[in-house]
């Protein structure tokens, strides 16, 4: 009567994707215990500490007994604050209501598809893009469809004309990563129109990914959800963990229409309860305190982007755009691949741990490759390393290159 | 071309449950705001500290930076620790590869479903029980198929033939939740090794809820998974929650053989990274610091129990068994309901809300009551209420109900 464990398992588990940037880090994390200098290039963790208004509100609430369970959606002080923030930063007008808290950023991605994708519907997502979403999306029953980028003149853009005709009766949701991981990307306002029609055309439900909303050097950050008639059709994923460098704390929220924002904070019932109760009092303090913590956060990554495209750019055979959002550069090195006659990007990327201890992902972490591609890409992240470490490892890139 | 809101939603959203026991805690506050003492018994959070060692141990690591991700399935140590703590208490052979931590205990409900339930399959699961069992499953597709218990001389108890009598080809999965929520109730090791027998015999793979382990007044807690063939069938769901009053903290962890436990992992990753970096170190020093905490916590609610079970075994037609584990009374009001001639237990619990402030659930809110059923119940949960507290309301419930 005994069947194998692996037979046990469900059905909808050979479909579930991960993030092989975390084989990166196995393979850099072996490299350095071997005793070699690794410049951790790899991953979009942070090496900058949380500030210490939010550190210190944290820990009072711990102090004053906050370590009971708390509403299923979030203090009601953090729903209101940041429904407040993201109401000024989106010209929107939101409540509590809209925000429910979540334990990090990446909880809206299941919980939204969980919420609005009936197996068989087919889902837009950007590839190459965050590989949760596609993993995500056919685990739970989805037809992930892959749309892609063009290298425009000084940013990667949305391929709308091949994102037009992907659409099909069956799809029903669109992901939408602006400000986008890997590629640092951002939309004109003439592309987010364009797709701003073509939610509407089809009847699609969004899920506008703005976890880097706030990681910005110039300019200002822009929602499909501020355009006309979008609101409604749109689900915001929030997180802290990137302008508060609170990675690790695990705190991010759902913002949207009440009725989608409800059914997700049920899912808190029935998924973990709530977050972490004490931990909200310290988010609570970042978004109505002393921003000085945020604002130094953004000045040290833009001098860390600012070294890190000067030096990819004067490599020979490597392109890079200077992306005014993210903290990632995904520098064209086809030239490079070509040159020294790798056989993919993959060897190449191996090539430069070994040889530089320099550790980057390359454009196959982020989902499979479009029929068609031609160009090879790296992607680095500059939020876990130190500006004097990018000019050292960037500069034995050059040298291991161009040699 | 626009669709209502509604119709956006997927079709499992309808099938998705809640815990009814928040809507208790709704009119009980509601109550409250109205100028009226309320005695809460109707929630199972705790209102006592969390230990200082483990405050003050997350601090420390808060203090020292760890506040970036840390690995999707728990920091080494703590998953050591945690390894350790469980092979002893259950007497089975553990390490850190067997154990993925979790932001809480209840996220192993959902993710053991998803890892072992293909839609259809039928799974039995306790019916007076948890509600997100019955929520979960059937939510993603499963057939939530309930089993009862009866009342024995000193506890309830599985009702075995039952349970064997709804076996069908098609039943792959038991949840079973010994040292039950809301009964209190504990298997006998006869009891324990019948339902073995049943798992074997049906090729079953079990949930074993363990979530009330450490909170045990006399006696040893038990598992299924240490009997013989059992541990490579169960996959076992911990909180540190009750033991060290950390409810508010959100942390847990899924432990079990490793072919399911990697599984597990991999959804850590699609869900939510990781759980909160730096309270982990606070786990850990509940693990393996000073003790006095979680011993002072169960001294706290023993008395609590004691007192609780003493005084509603006082009143005229109230019968309650007194539980060797959990913080849970289930006591048989039959009487009482025929005597005041409620029309059911629900309008029994409501008068006794208003008449006397005590807010309790009811046998209502841990599933559908099943066919046959003709006893009625209250739960009350003594663990966010002080003792004092617990004699002031119960000596009220008993003027009011012997009135």
């Amino acid at each position: 009567m005994s069947t194998p464990q692996s037979a046990r398992l469900a059905t909808r588990v050979e479909r579930l994707g991960t993030e092989t940037a975390f084989l990166v880090g196995a393979e850099a994390a072996a490299f350095a215990a071997a005793g070699n200098d690794v410049y951790p290039f790899h991953l979009g963790d942070m090496n900058l500490p949380t500030p210490e208004n939010i550190v210190q509100a944290s820990f009072r609430a711990l102090r004053d007994g906050k370590t009971g369970y708390c509403p299923n959606a979030g203090i009601p002080q953090l729903r209101e604050a940041l429904a407040a923030d993201v109401a000024a930063s989106h010209r929107l007008s939101l409540s509590a209501d809209n925000v429910v808290i979540q334990p990090g950023g990446k909880p809206t991605i299941g919980k939204f598809l969980l919420a609005l994708m009936n197996p068989g519907d087919e889902v837009l997502y950007p590839n190459p893009g965050y590989p949760i979403y596609e993993s995500q999306i056919e685990f739970h029953g989805g037809i992930a469809v892959p749309y892609g980028y063009v290298e425009g003149e000084t940013d990667y853009e949305i391929d709308i004309d091949a994102l037009r005709a992907s659409i099909t009766p069956r799809t029903r949701i669109l992901v939408l990563n602006d400000l986008q991981n890997p590629l640092g990307s951002e939309l004109s306002r003439l592309q987010r129109e364009a797709i701003a029609s073509l939610v509407l055309e089809n009847d699609l439900t969004v899920l506008c990914d703005e976890a880097y909303w706030d990681i910005r050097y110039s300019g200002a950050s822009e929602s499909l959800a501020s355009l006309p008639d979008m609101f409604e059709r749109c689900v915001m994923l929030y997180t802290f963990s990137k302008k508060y460098a609170m990675t690790g704390w695990r705190l991010g929220a759902t913002i949207g229409p009440k009725e989608i924002v409800d059914v997700i904070a049920k899912l808190n019932v029935n998924d973990e309860s709530c977050s972490n109760h004490f931990i909200q009092y310290g988010a609570l303090e970042g978004l109505v305190g002393d921003d000085r913590g945020p604002r130094e956060i953004l000045a040290i990554l833009k001098k860390r982007r600012d070294i890190a495209v000067d030096l990819l750019n004067g490599i020979d055979g490597v392109r890079c755009f200077r992306p005014n959002a993210t903290f990632y550069l995904f520098p064209n090195v086809t030239e490079v691949v070509e040159r020294k006659d790798f056989r993919d990007v993959e060897e190449l990327r191996r090539a430069v741990l070994y040889e530089t201890g320099v550790s980057a992902c390359s454009r196959v972490h982020f989902g499979r490759p479009l029929p068609g591609e031609t160009q090879h890409y790296l992607r680095f992240a500059y939020s876990g390393i130190d500006a004097q470490r990018i000019e050292e490892g960037l500069g034995r890139l050059k040298a291991y290159l161009e040699s």
